[in-house]
């Protein structure tokens, strides 16, 4: 691991996050980048410390967190497990990436241990909600990405203006407690389903990493407004790879989703909403037209009735003691695969319920 | 206004928001309220300048935003106006306090303009939704409480807990664009409906001063699970007045609502989510069982179909340049009134589209 601050001796980099770095800008970023690929093409030696010496911290401090939903195979598979006798989509979801905001307070980094949320859940034939701890605990594989250069409120970010302000991604683990997500969640959406942790890789890719991996969309029928019409390529050719105790369970594929991370900034911003620099916008599961490329337990085990194969044992979502590993990469240049790192996590018991009235 | 970093020789006070001081604690609070009190009550020349010569700004940085549907009455009202052939509350709203995470980074504090937000809406009769500014631009009057001393991962907060970690209360306006929110929000909740801004009021009531507004709660049938019951009264007797253009409009009763601040934290906390200083969790629309005392214009008009007179003109939703002021006052020590301050805002016009593909 390169350390920056003594390569480049700049204060900007011994700070605790890459806030203030990604804070300079777009022109500020390809210099730095320029300067470190040539000194490693260079062969010198250059100050850094072994991986295994060090502790990784969260690279970002987080402002906001906002979760899109942007995969039409995760939404459609959805619709199919939670209204099987409606349209899988909704009616607004191919006109706008719908999305929420997540609790910016939990985002922790990869190898953080979860703690199995306890909360609020009915039970199929219960009359009223039980607490405790989840049942229906689960992943979602995701891609994040991390605002640099902020806007002003009341000025929207233009689809075509995504690269001036994102610096660049990390992988996204999105806990969820389907149980208690199922209960709370209307009419505001998702809450304490989601709020106890979210996972992010430790470290940031560059968007100027991934100039070999842009692709077109899919496509998008019908066409949308304006604002969320563009000419560039921000579909991403990212492969995933979802281990569950070390065995590999799925494979989602970045390049299936319907909505570019350039339209989610554009959509997030049309209202005049200003974005700030360590804002975090993740893309929702990423899964593909295959059923083994599913970023969510719950649409690979088809809501728990297909159970899969887990080291010799049928499982559903997850136990305590399991891991879970999401790794991905992409297209680098000249024929290499850019890694992103990993999001690793461990589920941990439940804690006993909260303390009573203490006074 | 008093200069605290001058009155008290601290350094705390001289930085640009509370944040700092906030951490310190219930102790150091009291200590610090009782040291004002002696200095007033003695009558002693304070430094300090004119409300007048000050920029009122945020009172505290925010860290993350959580708007919760705690009026039985408001709930009541909107599912009957969105649903009218169903119960007026869903199955889960007398379990839990609803709530839903908004966008901490648009929290702007009272005086800011507004500027009117465009977004995608879908009109009654069209095939398709179109993108322009809204036109159901309107408010929720409700109650915010800031989190002084957070609380670790994984460690929920106890419903008794709640002044150890709550250092007071502001008022907030929810600025809601009606028509975005409506064509967004199924199923993952409202988004660029409410992100374009919230506002709040530049100072922050203790809990300490508001002592004598404890009340019980109206009553909740049926009994909440263990984590939400508490023998502590943190109902409060609280009046706001809305007023628009000038006008008073709607007197919402803080006192007519169904969940308490107390269960707020200990909800969005059991499930072992931290909380951090500067975290905001608002009431949701303040809305009493009498019309005259709605805290939003959607109910206030019931969903624009009776029009309110406001200085002689009929009205429903916001108009460029109207004003709206939110005050509020409740029962202090000996007989006094403690007062809120204000949270103030005026709509300006929408700016032009977003602009097209930059390059």
């Amino acid at each position: 691991m390169v350390d920056l601050a003594a390569l480049l001796g700049e204060d900007v980099f011994a700070a605790p996050t890459l806030n203030g770095f990604l804070a300079q800008g777009p022109r500020r970023w390809a210099r730095v980048r320029a300067r470190i690929q040539q000194v490693l093409a260079g062969g010198e030696t250059v100050p850094g410390y072994p991986l295994a010496d060090v502790t990784l911290h969260l690279p970002v401090e987080i402002a906001d967190y906002v979760d899109f939903y942007a995969s039409e195979h995760h939404a459609s598979n959805v619709g199919r497990l939670l209204r099987p006798d409606a349209p899988p989509l909704m009616p607004n979801w191919k006109h706008l990436p719908v999305g929420y905001h997540g609790r910016a307070g939990t985002v922790v980094v990869s190898g953080t241990d979860i703690v199995r949320p306890s909360g609020q859940r009915k039970l199929p034939g219960d009359d009223a909600p039980t607490f405790g701890p989840s049942v229906r605990l689960d992943i979602e594989a995701e891609l994040g990405f991390i605002v640099g250069v902020g806007s002003p409120l009341g000025e929207p970010v233009a689809v075509d203006a995504f690269a001036d302000h994102v610096f660049g991604a990390v992988l996204v683990n999105d806990w969820s407690a389907r149980d208690i997500q199922a209960w709370e969640y209307v009419p505001l959406g998702p809450h304490l389903g989601k709020s106890f942790a979210t996972s992010i890789s430790p470290w940031v890719v560059p968007l100027a990493a991934l100039e070999a991996a842009r692709i077109p969309l899919p496509g998008q029928d019908p066409r949308p407004l304006p604002y969320l019409r563009t000419a560039l390529d921000w579909g991403l050719d990212v492969d995933l790879v979802v281990s569950w105790n070390g065995q590999v369970v799925a494979r989602p594929p970045y390049r299936s989703m319907y909505w570019s991370p350039a339209q989610m900034l554009a959509h997030m911003t049309v209202n005049g909403a200003s974005c700030r620099t360590g804002d975090l916008f993740a893309s929702g599961t990423i899964s593909g037209p295959d059923p083994a490329q599913r970023g969510a337990f719950l649409e690979l085990t088809w809501g728990g009735a297909e159970p899969v194969t887990v080291n010799g044992q049928s499982r559903t979502f997850l136990r305590d003691g399991d891991e879970v590993v999401i790794t991905a990469s992409a297209p680098g240049s000249h024929g290499t695969r850019i890694g992103f790192g990993e999001v690793a996590g461990t589920i941990l018991p439940a804690r006993s319920a909260p303390r009573g009235p203490t006074r």
